[in-house]
């Protein structure tokens, strides 16, 4: 097991590389080098071909050691994975087909190289899943906490992304999976140690630490022209539901009797001693997508969760009362929903 | 001057946001969204549009605090622009336009928002000189070293990047600027102190602290079809040399005759008691381009250098030797180029 300082900087792109090679070959129909990469990694810049008539779109997030992820909550390959799926989320919140990855890394020159390698290899494979190919990176070396940070590049249809704005009031409002969980897994990976690796958390904490992409969904219900905005809710639904609510200029309203039920979210709030509504609405881990959809084509919506085999809810709906989001309790009472949003600076923690 | 920490994560990116679209105003005919931009900062992605028949060059680049940027050397605005010219410079030594950047960053809670801004609006001014936008990016929270990674695209006309692969035996060797100022610059501001500050030694100091973009020379010797291949020599001279040898599968020979005098160079050499040529040969910040030269074209390169009044110097021709890199002495001696490459974990330094 040698270290970066014991391999070197090129000797340890070069494995990386080979990881990455690996798990585009592994895809499904899968070249190494991959459609639209007339140049990986090797040069001062990788060489794209993106196909005509297509915009670009273009996102970044970045793990930081101890803060995103833990040697104890995560194995290489799942931060590895976690890391794509950050940013593979973005792309399924635009409908874009993802293309290309930059990897840009702050390694301490004692960072094992063969788990270095196992990282790169989770993320390459999470990536080549939905179709796409690490093509390029760098390398820093660090001495304190480790950080790594993604640049994913996707493709849509000329003018055919979904934005946060496009929203009318009368739209649905659609959530995909089951929010909250990833922050449930969380506090309770944190809060009972060993004793939420058994088979009775195993959803929750699944949820926090192996995320499903949405890609295959969002490219799906993207063909059925049903859906008028998105966002993903990494940063918590109501905060996000807000920003989708403020960028369309509509309100919102959400139904707590539609919400579905989730014993396993529940059987966590009595645990840990929180209102499962609050770690439904507030900040969480889950890559999920907030959708605002034409009323007219909701059954077209339902059937492309089939097909995809994702869990899709209708939450609520839309209306004209500007930056108002309002909850409508079981009993129709109807309160402002609270934002509790996640704010990386002024939070006490994760 | 508020912290991050008081100002808040979304208030900060939205500072950000205006001083990028401050610094693309402020470009020769820029306006803030810039072309190609369809949908900048604020949303799940950035959507890009690229121009037809355009392949993508995409690098990334990456700075860590007390690394590569420490504050006693550098005023934010310059460490922005330096993290800009890292970049651009691998675009340059694909001949591609720099189009599109995403800027993550790894921030702690006490930055000084204000600074930050300085730094975002160095970077953006230094990529708008050479015709890209930030249309993107992350910020993440630190508690030790900060660092800033860079994602830059550009384009070229499709198939037409200059690669590390094409040169040809008797194909001329060029470089442009003077290579090793930016070691000596930081040599002699590691070492001397404030007495580096002086005009004595100003125009070593701005090689490292100022570097200037070959974007415009490398895009008009791109007109001339001189180039068969290139590499920026940010990792040191010999170093690139070597794989530019290796991927294009060549020898060269690097002659000592032909190498400008560079009076300052020498003059620091002496006071730093390092031989001048380890300083050009080694690892130094300088974001300058190797290019091999179609000996049939080399009066056109010239004429492209006066144009774009940039320093270019021929210093050497390619051969069949494969991998062979030779250093031919003002007496006609014959010696292999020792490579003194910069590795970032078997490094004692920066």
């Amino acid at each position: 097991m040698p270290t970066l300082r014991e391999v070197g900087e090129l000797e340890a792109i070069a494995r990386l590389g080979r990881a990455y090679a690996r798990a585009g070959a592994g895809a499904r129909g899968g070249e190494p080098d991959g459609e639209g990469v007339v140049l990986g990694i090797g040069d001062d810049a990788a060489l794209l071909r993106p196909a005509p008539g297509r915009d670009l779109a273009a996102t970044t997030d970045a793990f930081v050691e101890g803060r995103h992820y833990v040697p104890w909550a995560f194995t290489p390959r799942e931060t590895g994975a976690r890391l794509a799926h950050a940013n593979l989320s973005d792309l399924a919140a635009m409908a874009a087909v993802p293309r290309w990855a930059l990897l840009s890394l702050g390694l301490r020159a004692d960072h094992d190289i063969d788990l270095l390698v196992e990282l790169g290899h989770g993320l390459a494979q999470a990536l080549a899943a939905d179709g796409a190919r690490v093509v390029g990176g760098n390398v820093a070396a660090v001495t304190g906490a480790e950080w790594l940070s993604l640049t994913l590049l996707g493709e849509t249809p000329r003018g055919r992304a979904w934005t946060r704005a496009g929203a009318h009031p009368g739209d649905l409002l659609a959530v995909t999976g089951f929010p909250g969980r990833a922050a449930a897994g969380l506090l309770l990976a944190s809060r009972l140690g060993a004793a939420a690796q058994g088979a009775e958390w195993r959803t929750l904490l699944d949820a926090w630490r192996l995320p499903r992409s949405r890609v295959r969904l969002a490219l799906t219900l993207a063909e059925t022209g049903a859906i008028t905005a998105a966002i993903d809710i990494s940063d918590g639904l109501a905060g996000n539901l807000a920003r989708l609510c403020e960028a369309s200029g509509v309100g919102a309203e959400l139904e707590e009797a539609m919400w579905p039920r989730d014993p396993e979210l529940e059987r966590a709030g009595e645990t840990l001693g929180i209102d499962p509504d609050r770690l439904r609405l507030g900040p969480s881990d889950d890559y999920e997508l907030l959708l605002a959809v034409n009323p007219e084509r909701r059954e077209a919506c339902e059937e492309a969760a089939r097909r995809t085999d994702t869990p899709l809810a209708f939450v609520g709906c839309l209306n004209q009362a500007s930056n108002v989001v309002v909850r409508v309790g079981k009993d129709a009472s109807r309160r402002p929903l609270a934002v509790e949003g996640y704010d990386h600076f002024t939070a006490a923690g994760s």
